[in-house]
């Protein structure tokens, strides 16, 4: 690996072998780095956190014709809170923050400028989209897909393989774009669908499966494609 | 490559570069081992076995504040049977067990304390939780996911993208989380949606995109959201 | 990394650490290789490609019992057209061709003989099997699954986890498999399912999470499941 003096080295870290640390990343006390990880550039690792092996931390966003990504130079480093446990083979991107004790899943995938809150947990071969900010004491298990421009209030639960979006027109004309929003202590079964906009309201349940297409209120339990509210469905069968 | 003296190397291995192979590993004759893999302490390799580039296999869990999870002292090492191919980009943990001529797609991971029969097929970036047993001669197919405690009796097809969940009241409270069982020679159609604890019987077929709220008897097709005996669905049409 | 004479090296080209370039690749002028990245025997890498870490290029797929894959020697090599950008933890096989300016999202994969026009974007996670044609202008969301034997026309927009299959009976019995064809602009919701060998017609919509049991005539909109006209819905509710 190599050792480039501008790395800023904690006490007591384990570095895998054939693990590429760049210049001017800053790794806390007591970090162990897996065999063959890349730590990108300036990125920050806090003190405790453990890294699984070939996974790539903060990686730079490539230009894309289609939308505007911002140049390098105005995105923050990627930060790792203290104690965080990042699985293997995940790719992170700079302009990322994740709080203390954030547990992130082998093969996810983090884009740039997304939040995450302290203790909550991405799940295995989950997909974060950029602009996203998740609160804290959140679970998104395996395979879900979050996509840009939502907001996961605290102490959300989205079971495993659900899928979002963010573009009610798919591709066709120049809007904005607007992702779901998840009220605090919602909680989404898997396979849910959600579409663009919509507003999923606190304590709110969405069935496995279920596809909502339109605001949910708080603390009501919504199934089936369309949703419905679970009562209604009851007196039509 | 480490070429540490207490790994046990059988006859005629072919070793990628850059490669690292921890101590205890026992490699069989004829082992194909891609660029940059990593294989953990005590892994142990059947003969003829091939493993694409940049896998992980043997991985160790790391400690979970919310579930108990077996330190690694107690649990047995990976075994891959003969035979086996495993793909590229695969995170495989300690305590698997992969039968004689399982295949493993690219990208996907394995949990610990699950078992794989002889000749299953574990398709690309297909999740598997802890605690599950699959037969032997069982297709699963690319992207699905399969949850924590399930049992997948032999012969069963589950076609892509489909999703299982254990936890009925998702996140909340303290008891034991159960994963479907799917009985000999069913068939679950793409992207199809089981609920937890759940029975799918012996032969049943389930449609693609359906959403599996109650036990399947044996032999029937379920299709719709929620799914329903075929038949039934086409009465009421 | 490996210096092999027999490699073709353009111009300007940066090469990441521990990357392994294997004999006979053709590097073009102002490539970008990643840390880590292994490039096969043969592969064909256009100007101003750039490639992030740990991607796999140019896999060879291995002998499977069930199906017949072609021998190594028959399939052409990877070829990656000028200016396309790929991410980082991709897999991509032997025999396929990207067109100029494609761009490949983090941890997707793509099975051989696949053909990819210009300037379309693969998302992330995306997986896409053998034998499938897909043209110019054309995005696939992240994490959606493009089966084998499948038709994707131009500017054809396909949201996120969406799902395809092409075994009609699950694994039974010895038949061709045929997986959906989607004709020019048609436009796929986020978590839809379609079935195998069916036409999604030009211009069509299918709504996010629905599941398309039957042909889709051009510039109409199928929403539910079954998946049925828009206004059909609209009238029965």
């Amino acid at each position: 690996m190599t050792l480039d003096p501008s790395v800023r080295w904690g006490s007591n870290v384990i570095v895998g072998q054939h693990a590429v640390i760049e210049p001017y990343a800053i790794i806390g006390d007591d970090v162990s780095i897996g065999h063959g990880v890349v730590i990108k550039e300036g990125t920050i690792v806090g003190n405790r956190v453990t890294i699984g092996d070939l996974s790539v931390l903060g990686k730079t966003p490539s230009a894309n014709k289609k939308k505007a990504v911002k140049p390098t130079a105005e995105l923050p480093v990627l930060t790792i809170g203290e104690g965080a446990k990042i699985g293997s083979g995940c790719v992170i991107y700079r302009g990322v923050t994740l709080g203390v004790d954030v547990l992130v899943g082998d093969l996810a995938g983090i884009r740039e400028q997304v939040e995450v809150g302290e203790s909550s947990i991405i799940g295995r071969n989950v997909a974060i989209e950029p602009h996203t900010v998740i609160g804290s004491f959140v679970t998104i298990q395996t395979s879900s897909y979050i996509t840009s421009n939502m907001i996961i209030e605290d102490g959300v639960f989205i079971g495993p393989c659900c899928s979002t979006s963010n573009d009610k027109y798919m591709g066709r004309g120049d809007y904005p774009h607007l992702g779901p929003v998840i009220r605090k202590g919602a909680r989404i079964g898997n396979n849910a669908t959600l579409l663009p906009g919509i507003t999923i309201g606190e304590g709110a349940m969405i069935g496995a499966g279920a596809v909502i297409t339109r605001d949910v209120p708080p603390y009501v339990t919504y199934v089936g494609n369309p949703g419905k509210p679970l009562l209604e469905r009851r007196e039509n069968e």
